[in-house]
């Protein structure tokens, strides 16, 4: 029995393209004892992959290295097992990898169970889910800013997996959110599905003209995906004690120079703090966060938007629709 | 009975100059009830001044209005009053301006103990040390970080006022302590006097290779002062978890545009934090402060270096030394 699955051929300098990966056909190996094979029926997309075939060793996961399979957020069936937690049949997520089969043992892979589906157990209760959570609970502490007065919330990326939801849990919570994003499709959704008070398309707009006329008492929170202009004025229009919490840059990995950020004079006029974070730091708590996003869910307040491609083949392009901005919803890939 | 005092007359545009401020002569008035007058007998003359005289209204502290008497702190001795909790001979520290007198009610200045002399009850002790202490425990947590590992600290206008304090708690902590410097003369009482591991002199040393040399095990902790180019090398070698707590940019302060900051990418790998912070926020526990800084007072880790200059005109001209890095020591002006 043999599978197919997609390694790292080199480290693109800028954008994936055709020399960065190669499919190769594996053959299946017998389970050891404790073990389970698990057939894979999705994999996720994520902004962070560039940054896991750069060969940065300071980052905070190791690179992938060439030769390995890329690493990956996938879900899966287990369909042989010699480990009682995981019998045949059970739903799994976590780093399968860009393959179709995959062998894993006890804790490698977590249970998901039989009411999840798998965009959903890899969008909003999967890492973009938790990694919103996180951002806006523990690193903004939104809700908490929020029943002490009225919080002015800007995100970036705000169609994008973890965007959507923070948006969504900012609205909800009553927030005024002030939301950015590069297509009208998505403005569209952002506004009329959403409900974000106000919707920028950094395309078209201007965005500092449009962020100051949308932020008249000053801008609290800051949930940063993407870099660019809105960093520059939201550090200028920061409120006292205002709190940035940085998820992604993600106009910026694949530059050689990143792009200067805004000085720190305002940090210091304003008391504000900006913070970098990444989930995977977090994973030990992810029943925690997880039950965090469900609270929401279950009283319908998040949608969960997918945007599916299909075939294993289709990961390799399908990374760089995120950087292009041309996906719509959660980037999933169906094998 | 009249005195002396120092008023903005117009904001300055770069550095402060002649045209900045004006002395004029006021009339004593009689005491009210509850009231005492102060006669000054010294003034401090710190960084965070340039900022007073901005009209930026966004500020943390609203800027002086022209034909106020100049904001400063200062110390005097109580001459006369109609409060019994200020009784005459009381020495008093606070707000007083640039005065030779002023009258003060309930509150408005603080007690010195007669065993603490102007000049520390306007640096270590003063809101340098303050100030000192706050980012170094509070915003840094160096000493709680430096408990559980060695912890590399990068402070930058480490002879000034607030950063000599930084370093000898950093150096009394067992801290590994980069300090930079602007003369040479600094440089050698950093490194002799004060302890520090490395000392940069960042007017003729390559700044961004010296730190890079002096730091093989990266950055944990920056305490900034100055703004420049430090500032990127910290951030490309911040270490997982680091953080920088912003609390001054004394280069920045006389120029229209603030030179751009190092992008946030390093703070997502790194998951650092970048804070911005002023002591004015923490006045009121300031008692608990000084007692965090008399602890290493009383162990003899802390020296106090001050630079007298003479007579009240010498305030006028004297701010601008913070600023030319001409000053060597807490610049105090002696009425």
């Amino acid at each position: 029995m043999s599978y197919n699955a997609i390694v790292l051929k080199q480290y693109p300098e800028a954008l994936i393209d055709e020399s960065t990966f190669e499919t190769r056909r594996f053959e299946s190996k017998a389970l050891q004892d404790g073990e389970y094979r698990v057939q894979v029926s999705h994999l996720s997309l994520d902004p962070a992959m560039r940054g896991w075939v750069s060969p940065d060793p300071s980052s905070y996961i190791p690179p992938v290295q060439p030769g390995e399979i890329m690493r990956s957020l996938g879900f899966g069936v287990v369909t042989e097992s010699l480990n009682p937690d995981y019998p045949v049949g059970t739903q799994v997520t976590g780093m399968t990898g860009w393959t179709e089969q995959i062998v894993a043992g006890e804790g490698e892979l977590s249970v998901v169970p039989a009411q999840v589906n798998a965009e959903l157990a890899l969008s909003t209760l999967g890492m973009p889910g938790l990694t919103a959570y996180l951002g806006y609970h523990d690193i903004l502490q939104a809700k908490q800013r929020q029943q002490k007065s009225q919080q002015t919330i800007v995100v970036t990326g705000a169609a994008g997996a973890v965007g959507s939801v923070v948006v969504q849990m900012a609205v909800a919570d009553g927030l005024k959110v002030i939301a950015l994003a590069g297509s009208e499709d998505k403005v569209r959704w952002l506004k009329e599905d959403l409900g974000a008070d106000t919707v920028i398309n950094y395309k078209t707009d201007n965005v500092s003209e449009a962020l100051t006329a949308a932020s008249p008492d000053g801008i609290d929170l800051f949930f940063e995906n993407t870099g660019g202009e809105a960093q520059h004025t939201v550090i200028e229009r920061i409120n006292p004690h205002g709190k940035v919490a940085v998820c992604g840059l993600i106009a910026d990995y694949h530059q050689a120079e990143a792009s200067p950020a805004p000085s720190w004079i305002n940090l210091i006029k304003r008391r504000a703090t900006i913070e970098g974070f990444v989930i995977t730091d977090h994973f030990h708590r992810s029943a925690e966060l997880a039950n965090g996003v469900m609270h929401y869910l279950e009283q319908g307040k998040i949608q969960n938007r997918v945007h599916v491609l299909d075939g294993l083949e289709a990961a390799k392009a399908g990374v760089n629709m995120l950087y292009s901005g041309d996906n719509t919803g959660k980037l999933i890939v169906k094998l």
